[in-house]
C-alpha cells in the first residue's frame, strides 16, 4: 500500500497568477502533494510552442499556500523542466488550466492548456487540461472546481493509463445547472478569420486578428454538442495526427 | 478548362530570409503563380501558436523573384493572414517550408512548418510541409527541390481532397542516394530532455533546453523507418486529437 499522497504537478497558460491556476491549486490540494510550474506571463494560443533558440528562467514563489515556479518559457516548456529538473520524483498526474475560455473543437490544436497536458501524456504521466467557457476575470469557477474534482479523483484511483490525456470543458453554469458530464470526441469546426485593419500614430498599417467559431459537425457525440446541451465534455487526447484513413488514397505518390 | 496556372502560397518557419524558403519558391515558380508570406523572424518550435494578444505587421518585398510579405506572427498567422487579408482569390496549394531539420514522429506536433500546413488544410487548401534533416545553413536542397517538384506536381494534377495535409521529410542525401518516396504513419517516439543548467554573470541560474529523440516503435510503416532506409516519408496528417480508441474505456466517467 502507497502511504504517500499522490504528487500532483499543476500547470496553465494563462499565467502563473490568473484566478483559474489558483482555482485548480484549492482543488488539488485536497487530494495530494500540489507543485506548480506555470508561466510567468499569460500564455494563451501558444499551441504546443517550446523554447528552441533562447534560455529558460525559474522564479521560486507560492501560490495559495503551495510551492510554485514561474518559468520564463511555454506552457509546454513548463512540463518539461518540472518533469526534468524541478521535481525529485515522477508525478502521478499533471492538471493544467483552470483554462479561461473554451478549448472544445479546433481551439485544442491552438490551445496551450492542452499542449501542457499533451505533453505530460508524452512523458508517460496522466494528464488533465480544464477550461471553463467564460473569459471573465472575474468568472466564477465553482462548478469547474466540483467537476475538476470528481475527475481527478477518478483518475488518480482508476486510471492505469500512463499516457491518458483528457480535455475537458465546462460550461460556464452553476452548478445546479450542468446536466453532468459526457465523454466525447472533438467536434469538426474552424474558425472564420477576419482582420481589423488599424493605422498606427505613424501611419503604418497593423492587425487585431478576429473572427468566429464556425461548427461543422451535427454529431451529437461531440464537445460541441455537450456543451451546448449543458454537460461537461471530456474529450481523450492523443498526440497520433497521421490521417490513418488517408494512407491508401495516396499510396499512388510512391510510384510517381 | 482553366487556363489560370495554379496559386501557390509559400510559408515557412524558419523566417522569410532562410535559404530553404528560396529553395521551395524555385520549384512552386516553375509550377504556379506564387506568393510568400513568411515570419520576419525564425520560429522554430513556435507549434501551432498564433498571435491573439498583439498586432500584426506586414512587410512587402521580393523573395527570388516573386512577391513577398515577411510577418511580424507565427507561422499559423501567416497562412491566416494570406488566406483572409492579402490573397484576391484562395490558393490553390500551400507549401511550407523547406525547414531546415526533421518533422518526422512526435517533432510534428512541435513544428512550426506542419502548423502552417495544418492551418491550410484547416482553410480548405491543399497543403503540403516539407522538411530537410539537416540543420545546416548550408545544407544542400537539391534531392529536396526534385521531390517537392514531383509530389506538387501530382498534387495539382490529382488531388481532389481539400483538407489533404501532407507531412514530407527528406533524408540529407544527393538524389542518387535516395531510394524513393513511402507513404507512411507517424512513428511514436519523443524527447528525452535535459537542461543544462548555467550561471549568468549576475548569478542568476539560467536554463537550456537539450534532448535526444527516442524512437519507441519498430513499425516498418512510420516515417522514422523510411527516413532511417533512405527514403523521403509522406505523412498524411489531419486536426483530429481524438483519441477514439479511448472513448468506451472512459465511459464510467460519466457515470461518477
Amino acid at each position: 500500500m502507497n502511504l504517500k499522497r499522490p504528487l500532483i504537478l499543476v500547470v496553465n497558460d494563462d499565467g502563473i497568477h490568473a484566478p483559474g491556476i489558483r482555482a485548480l491549486i484549492e482543488v488539488a490540494k485536497e487530494l495530494g502533494e500540489v507543485t506548480v510550474v506555470a508561466p510567468n506571463k499569460p500564455q494563451s494560443g501558444m499551441g504546443h510552442a517550446i523554447t528552441l533558440d533562447s534560455t529558460l528562467h525559474l522564479h521560486k514563489e507560492k501560490i495559495a499556500g503551495v510551492t510554485a515556479y514561474s518559468c520564463s518559457g511555454t506552457p509546454a516548456d513548463c512540463v518539461k523542466i518540472a518533469v526534468n529538473k524541478i521535481l525529485d520524483r515522477k508525478p502521478d498526474l499533471i492538471v493544467s488550466g483552470i483554462n479561461h475560455g473554451s478549448n472544445s473543437s479546433i481551439n485544442v490544436i491552438y490551445s496551450g492548456t492542452m499542449s501542457a497536458a499533451l505533453e505530460g501524456a508524452l512523458e508517460n504521466i496522466p494528464s488533465i487540461g480544464f477550461s471553463l467557457l467564460s473569459h471573465s476575470i472575474d468568472a466564477d469557477f465553482t462548478a469547474s472546481q466540483h467537476y475538476a474534482k470528481k475527475i481527478i479523483t477518478q483518475i488518480l484511483s482508476t486510471n492505469k493509463n500512463k499516457n491518458l490525456c483528457l480535455n475537458v470543458n465546462i460550461p460556464n453554469l452553476s452548478t445546479a445547472l450542468i446536466s453532468g458530464l459526457k465523454v466525447c470526441r472533438q467536434a469538426n469546426g474552424n474558425w472564420e478569420e477576419n482582420y481589423d485593419e488599424r493605422t498606427d500614430p505613424m501611419g503604418r498599417t497593423y492587425y487585431w486578428l478576429t473572427g468566429e467559431f464556425i461548427l461543422d459537425d451535427d454529431g451529437r457525440d461531440t464537445d460541441e454538442w455537450a456543451l451546448r446541451n449543458n454537460y461537461v465534455s471530456v474529450v481523450p487526447v492523443q498526440p497520433d495526427l497521421t490521417a490513418h484513413k488517408l494512407l491508401t488514397d495516396i499510396k499512388h505518390l510512391e510510384n510517381e
